[in-house]
């Protein structure tokens, strides 16, 4: 008699194991835990900038759409460019394209230069084939500086993350390169 | 004696289930899997644009902000177009609108015609009220194109995923098409 | 003999519920139940827009990078303007900034003021270091606009969520202040 009893404790916990399984309580708010350092994937790429100057049509990658505003002591306020710019895998101009970057930067600081950004990285390669697009604001004052990863499509289908940049090389208003670090959180 | 033993263990099973019940396990990343063939919603819609030509204000819908640069040939490259345009659910422009698409493209290739878009759908009807935040690439020398909805509101509260764009009419550079493949998974 | 079959039937459930507390059924698209009621992070801000007019660089925090088009009545259509706006806790301008805002905003509309917004919000204080990203269409003919959160970083790292809109003052086309109710549902 007593082993029976035991039996119906145990089909009551088969029950509860069901129900429990099942259950998933609605969220109406989400803390997420991903962790910084630990991306599920990451690119470490060059972006290379070679801005119009009139003459140079066959190497210039990007060009100025607008013309600085008088706000500002030569920060080149309200200055937007439009670029289809190469990125690289090593910080060599010359090294074969990974990827395209295609978007814009403006210059936003009266006092000194800085940027916003908001472009496309562009693959299409027998490794990758999809975009990333990316906007945030390039506060060249900082060493590094985070912008969005905000989606992704083919290969990065729904991706989100971050895009770390950092200047490596400046070269008067004609050639800038910059380390973008992609890091993926939602793959 | 044997008896009391096992129910013993059932009541180590009850704390077992409960435990593991309510244990979610810290996400560093997350790997998702939505399938690109199952959103959770899909609009099939087409996008008009008029372009401004300084006589035709009243049917017009875009105007360019900016004038193309010398970079390219005969690409428009860096001409920025800003635009109210009508939204309807079948190709005919002049069916009822469905939503207005509202934002800017530019024009960033020197070989060709290529574009970048950023622009929020509006719905305010009947059926839907609330918005749709899109950005990405215009890669107009493919046929079909994808690019990011990285944000909703209203009905589309917090919603993601993908606008497919594939070019329907273009009469010169007064008027295009776009047929736009609204794909959310996140909904 | 009846008690140690018993003893089998618990086994058998530990297993169970070690099997469906490990299994995720793979989403195909992701249905969520977050709450417009309860966002994890609120900021009541408040965004104060100087625009220059030639003489007023001290003051000014925005300019035109574009001029209006020809489209449209007085709207402003296709007035593109870069700004650096200081965003404080309460109304007012002089207060200590909470923030920066830095992006750019114009307007689409023919036959009223309207605009679409794009812009960072750039938090760097004892309190808040980091930045949240925001695109959207501001429908100035409504009262309150959402607009979307898109990404965040360092304390804002992978956050999402709502800006709502409301315009509290306009001064002319020199100033005007927007309260922005900044709410994230991914935190």
């Amino acid at each position: 008699m007593r082993s029976i009893m035991v039996k119906c404790d145990c089909l009551v916990i088969i029950v509860l194991v069901v129900l429990m399984s099942s259950h998933h309580p609605p969220q109406v708010s989400s803390k997420k835990t991903l962790s910084p350092d630990h991306p599920c994937q990451r690119f470490v790429l060059y972006y290379h900038d070679i801005l119009f100057h009139g003459t140079d049509g066959a190497n210039a990658t990007s060009a100025m759409a607008t013309n600085p505003t008088k706000l500002g002591n030569n920060s080149d306020f309200g200055m937007l460019v439009v670029f289809d710019d190469p990125v690289t895998r090593d910080q060599h101009l010359v090294s074969p394209p990974f990827a395209r970057a295609q978007g814009f930067y403006f210059y936003n600081k009266k006092e000194y230069h800085s940027a916003w950004f908001a472009y496309t990285l562009v693959f299409n390669s027998s490794q990758h084939k999809g975009t990333l697009n990316i906007m945030g604001a390039d506060l060249m004052a900082d060493k590094t500086r985070d912008l969005s990863v905000v989606g992704g499509t083919g290969d990065f289908f729904m991706n989100r993350g971050i895009a770390t940049f950092q200047t490596e090389e400046v070269e008067g208003s004609k050639y800038f390169r910059l380390k973008m670090d992609i890091k993926l959180y939602e793959c």
